[in-house]
């Protein structure tokens, strides 16, 4: 098939400054602030935005290393299936974060609950929809358990 | 900023050979089955992946008409900006559909609940878990009340 091609729509500023050191998700970020810069020339996609609390960010992976497919997952200490962890050295590095948002200055939105390096290229925005995101009955596989470990883990650089 | 590539690691075969008529999210195509077939040289990033009931698909919504900025969603009569609906004609047309895996057969998914159209195709799978994915206190803004409608809205092909 072919390739895909994206332009950045945008940039995502955070205290972190490099990979080493980044909560592993949004919840163990919680109420870290950063900002979403949107290129001026996409700013008006933005119209509507300010009345989801959560939005979810989809951005590339620009600095993981050369994918893998498989990983050792940041809660555990066997390799797994690369489509199986969250890690960001993928075949196609993609990203995605479900943020707060707290309000939008023009093309800036102030958000928090952050899990991301500062300067990471912003690939698109949804908005965060509960009706449409979240399932019920769900099995998680080997995080089963792991879940306690979680709220404090940082990223060790494994990826990066 | 640069541009990013992507390689598809795989199709997305459903029963929808067209935009038109497809349920507009996995909620709404309750119990509708299809398959993900990855390419055989990703299929080893799959391992541990059937200890998850839910897996998140991305994916390029290949059909969608040019990008706007602005779109009227399928759950309103007024147009809105792209990043604040799900809609497919987005800047970068990336999809995002969280699917119930009933089990894998090597490199195939057996997967349900879909709302994605024949061939699309997928450029990542991430398992979906809910102490990463789900938010409380959340927010929907113009999306607020419009829930009742929502199961049973198709595709009327606009986006495409």
């Amino acid at each position: 098939m072919k390739m895909v091609e994206f332009t950045p729509i945008g940039v995502i500023r955070t205290p972190y400054e490099e990979p080493k050191g980044v909560p592993i998700q949004p919840s163990a970020g919680k109420d870290i602030q950063g900002t979403v810069e949107v290129f001026p020339e996409f700013a008006e996609g933005l119209k509507d935005i300010d009345g989801f609390s959560h939005i979810i960010l989809l951005y590339h992976f620009h600095l993981a290393r050369e994918s893998k497919l498989m990983g050792i997952p940041f809660l555990d200490d066997e390799p797994r299936g690369i489509f199986a962890i969250r890690g960001p050295s993928r075949p196609n590095p993609i990203g995605m974060s479900i943020v707060r948002l707290d309000r939008r200055e023009g093309n800036i939105l102030h958000i928090r609950d952050m899990d991301i390096v500062d300067g990471t290229p912003l690939l698109d925005i949804k908005p965060y929809v509960p009706m449409f995101d979240e399932r019920d009955d769900v099995k998680i596989g080997w995080l089963e358990g792991k879940g306690s470990q979680f709220p404090d883990k940082k990223d060790d650089g494994r990826f990066s």
